[in-house]
């Protein structure tokens, strides 16, 4: 049971493969600084998609050498986008990453009917490891990213696509609460409604390989004190390995919060493509985007 | 300006007063611990109600001297409720402060029709104030704990509770962010929608005092690198005072990260009533119900 992201990378290496990751506009420094990192340790064997000479001065600014990375030309960021793309559906790449192109463009080009590679109603997401001082393992949330407000079949998907992830790291019947204000259920809190029927269908086998629990707060699913204090069992047991939000504006702050006050790593990508894709933004780190790579490679 | 929870209550001993508190049901060790440190400090007074021996007998389980503390006897925690919002009512007491009673059955001693202390059509939120490590300042934030989906008229009420409570700690023009998943705004997104609405109110001073901006998404709120990184102009700039969440679902779990995660010391009260109102949970500790007591002082 892996409970550190480096031990992540360290499972990664030891399958011995070279794994694929073809990167949309590959025109920036953090994204080629990670790339380097995985292409280093052996487990990465990046595919450079864009003009040549922006990717060359990029890595020249930044220090990377990117010698021995593969370099595909196209002429603007929709064409890196759908490149990268068709080279994961045609087998080309194990991998999509996003370099210097906004999200919304590379999902497009992940989501097309024709040419994506997003099977017809299958339900997109993003699932994240966090690693934090403070908490004793890593702990896997969904989703921060992609559905504003799920609804009960894609909240069945995002749990499925993290208790995925989880078993991926060692961890066998990963204990997923699901994330609410309370731990009180009551038809008029529609998330609570929604909960409740998925703990029932974990029950009857509907949902597998976990113990599910919720709703609960974040106290009763992280804190074993305050399970003790408030008296309310729950499987969970403060002990949770997975955290399942009702939506994007419930999960997204606690997602950023973690990220600045929580001194937290993290490995996130999008499930429910073919193929993972991976789409750090901007800010995030070079160290994150690292981790991120090597979660992609994990998971393909 | 102040920046530390300690700072604060130097200013409240600087007042020179002594705040006297009604404690509802005060049989809780943790509770009479905070009271006793806030009494020997010289600006609480306060007043134990509920059965003598039992407050006795908690005091002495925990090492706490009360001598000195006045107790009112009442034979049950209702009548306790009723009697610590009956002194707040008639002038002979500053403050109202939960013991080991439920929070719904304190609640209804404040919001009785008859015998309460909330005005009519008045507004009853939590605003509090983190001091985290990793933050430069205080953060204040509402509402994690009292009206799980606030409409319009409530958010304005909880923005204004806020603001007033940074202006007690000397911040003049505190930065309000509305918080969001992210800056867009869509007809879809109801709150995007109601946020507008607010900072065009603050605009026209109809929300005084204070910078106000959102949908912003915690990166933009409390994160200068990102607001430099993104390119997006706000006012806000990355230096948030004040987060205002738009439901319970979302301000929970973030107020709960922060306790988790984030090494957070709080000082909160519920804002709305004529007096304030202290209502910690059991499983926080005698520091935080110490600086919540601080907190109502300053606030009374």
């Amino acid at each position: 049971m892996i409970k550190r992201l480096d031990e992540m990378v360290d499972l990664v290496r030891s399958a011995g493969r070279k794994y694929r990751i073809a990167v949309a506009w590959a025109h920036d420094a953090n994204t080629l600084g990670a790339l380097k990192m995985a292409y280093d340790l052996g487990f990465a064997d990046p595919i450079l998609i864009g003009i040549p000479t922006e990717i060359s001065k990029s890595a020249k600014k930044a220090e990377v050498d990117i010698t021995g990375l593969r370099i595909v030309e196209v002429g603007n960021d929709s064409e890196a986008c759908a490149k990268a793309v068709e080279l994961a559906r045609s087998g080309d790449a194990d991998v999509v990453m996003k370099g210097l192109v906004g999200t919304d463009k590379l999902l497009k080009a992940v989501m097309d009917k024709e040419k994506g590679i997003l099977p017809p109603r299958a339900v997109m997401t993003y699932v994240c490891a966090f690693e934090l001082p403070s908490y004793h393992k890593l702990l896997f949330m969904t989703d921060p990213a992609v559905i504003p407000f799920p609804d009960l079949d894609q909240k069945v998907a995002m749990a499925n696509y993290a208790i995925e992830m989880a078993n991926r790291f060692g961890i066998e019947n990963p204990k997923v609460a699901l994330v609410g204000p309370s731990e009180k259920v009551s038809r008029h809190f529609e998330n609570s409604v929604e909960y409740s029927v998925m703990c029932k269908m974990s029950e009857r086998g509907q949902i597998k390989r976990c113990v599910m629990d919720g709703p609960l707060d974040l106290f009763l699913a992280c804190d074993p004190k305050s399970v003790e204090i408030k008296g309310i069992p729950t499987p969970v047991d403060g002990n949770a390995d997975i955290l399942l939000f009702p939506n994007l504006e419930s999960s997204n702050p606690f997602y950023k919060s973690l990220m600045l006050f929580g001194g937290a790593e993290l490995a996130g990508m999008i499930c429910g493509p073919t193929k993972p894709v991976v789409v750090m933004s901007r800010s995030e780190s070079e160290k994150s985007k690292f981790y991120c790579i090597a979660l992609s490679c994990l998971m393909a």
